[in-house]
């Protein structure tokens, strides 16, 4: 069944707001069996929004509206819903977390759905109300798994997937990437959700198989950072960043996982050269011979993390993440340390993109590298 | 004129990636004079494609559609938009950082421009081609100026705006928020732009007369970091940072800013009491006596970063960023503390939202904590 989503907000079409709720709910309806093939966005104007409607229904089964964040909003869209479908009565859908209600239209086989826009009302209605009912309407039951790989290249995934899986139509495979992660989704569809289950469990197995360690979740809902925080905790481990060019992203992304007071007490961000000699005793003729951006600073960088900390690990960063070149060393090129038990590893980088995303990859890097020197212990 | 922005890519239906293209296109369309009232996203599927552009063009002047990642996907794109639009003939914009070019094609007073989908690539193709293109269709000449302010709610805003100017249509004015900052558009239509410069200038001079210091930009580009990095370079003041719940997050936006390195050395993140106490000297009996979330730890923090670096400034951040609330601490509470001068201002916040939105409103005050600290002394 194909479905469409409609987000109402001129805060998205502005800009101002990224609409992560429609990229949200569309991850959603495929895992249930849906095809959202389309996604838009439209102002707060009755008229477009009746417009959305109208053309979303020509193509669509479903169509889920959102609003964006205003009560006011809400009400618009209720009444606009109503008066384009045609619809007097509607299944109420309760919000535990705020005022307006979700509701379902239906009408000659199609429905409408309309949820709140605020992100914490919006998951629970959904996923309280609008599952059921979207399970409901599928003729067969499905079961979805998704297998999280990170240290890998999409385009290896896919050239080994295919002769690993000669059958790819049920369960059905799908490939994505997601900064520096490849994410494999296998999905099943059976006459009931067991039989579904049990016809992805064999290909989730060969995939964990062939590409071990570096399949780090199975879990829908578990990062990359939290897979690490994790293994930390388990092996009782310790770590301490030292951060240049990602000026914290990489400490900022590991305290953002809840818990993670256990494994990280304290990182630094060295910027500048005496910082990085001040706090990390990095030897001044290291900086003097090789520049800040080199694989001896960050060398001695991650062993100066680990010693000033007292952690097990360290973990370095340095790079030109641009614009402009530093001196002599491109932009992008980075440098990733990592010190355990006497030793430091470190990796030469290039990465393409402008600041942000260089500053990006380097961390999901440094996060990688983490992980492997914590899988070799183990 | 009406415009729609259409994005091609699984990977933006599917949820991996944010559809930031998109936002960027509509906020800039806005600012020529055209009305972007829908935006959709369809996956790379040729039939799908050309039902996407058709009902557009039902309803849009001029439709843009940007492709995703892959070449392969871009000339998919411009096959089915020759064949939906009938068109054979296209006028071709230069891709100077890429291989596939942007293309304009024009029927019965209507177009259809193709962009690639790579961020980098289409912001060039955009403003060298695309911008004089939507300009000659405009009949009027259109001028807009976005006013910046931060340490000021929305609601005040709007109100204050509604006795301060009293005709709202030409130049109109729209007002949107963006973590934590409201943003100002002023925009003018006239028979040349010199006309539309001269409708929008006494607004802008009002506005700015009106809301004074909080004022913090009337740059399109210019970001609040990058406008307080400014401020620093120009009173030749040095800042360093003390986080514990945002973890890196201010140090990462700071060094973001392109010649950060001349204002800011080093920032620590110190999530565990011990680092508090070992790098920015905070007194163990404050962390017993008052917790770690407590005016007072953030004061000594704000201290001690400043003395621990020999930096001018010391900016601290320690709060409860959830999802659990800290002992008697609820979650959103967030101490933001400046040390400027044997001085330190010390300010408490209650936020809403999740982990994520609670750490970046509380990035967003300090810099805006900071930037008034630093006018004080101007």
């Amino acid at each position: 069944m194909v479905i469409e989503i409609i987000s109402v907000g001129t805060e998205f079409l502005m800009g101002n707001i990224v609409n992560s709720n429609g990229a949200w709910l569309s991850e959603k309806c495929a895992a249930l069996g849906f095809c959202p093939y389309f996604q838009s966005v439209v102002g707060e104007h009755t008229e477009k929004i009746g417009i959305a409607i109208d053309r979303a229904l020509d193509f669509s089964d479903i169509v889920i509206v959102t609003s964006g964040l205003g009560t006011a909003q809400d009400d618009l869209i209720r009444e606009t819903v109503t008066k384009t479908f045609g619809v007097e009565g509607a299944r109420v859908i309760d919000n535990p977390n705020g005022i307006a209600p979700g509701l379902i239209l239906q009408k000659n086989g199609k429905a409408v759905i309309v949820l709140p826009g605020t992100t914490n009302e919006m998951i629970p209605v959904f996923e309280e109300g609008v599952v059921p009912f979207l399970k409901s309407l599928q003729q067969e039951a499905l079961y979805s798994k998704l297998v999280k790989l990170c240290g890998v290249e999409e385009g290896k995934v896919v050239t080994e997937l295919r002769t690993l899986i000669t059958n790819r139509s049920n369960p059905s495979i799908t490939i994505y990437t997601k900064a520096g992660e490849v994410h494999i989704r296998v999905t099943a569809h059976a006459k009931s959700e067991e039989e579904a289950k049990e016809l992805v469990k064999p290909v989730v197995k060969l995939i964990k198989g062939h590409f071990g360690k570096q399949v780090y979740s199975t879990d829908e809902k578990e990062t990359l950072e939290e897979a690490v925080v994790k293994l930390l905790r388990k092996m009782e481990m310790t770590i301490c960043t030292a951060e240049s060019c990602t000026g914290g992203l990489l400490a900022a992304r590991i305290v953002n996982v809840s818990g993670a007071s256990e494994v990280f007490g304290q990182g630094y961000v060295t910027y500048a050269n005496r910082a990085k000699r001040k706090l990390l005793e990095v030897d001044k003729n290291t900086l003097k011979k090789h520049g800040a951006v080199s694989k001896q600073t960050a060398r001695e960088m991650a062993l100066g993390a680990a010693l000033a900390s007292g952690a097990d690990i360290g973990v370095s960063i340095t790079g030109v993440a641009g614009p402009d070149p530093d001196e002599d060393k491109p932009v992008g090129l980075v440098y990733i340390g990592c010190y355990y038990k006497d030793e430091v590893l470190v990796e030469e980088h290039h990465f393409t993109g402008n600041r942000q995303a260089i500053r990006e990859q380097a961390v999901s890097k440094a996060l990688e590298l983490l992980r492997r020197v914590i899988l070799e212990e183990k």
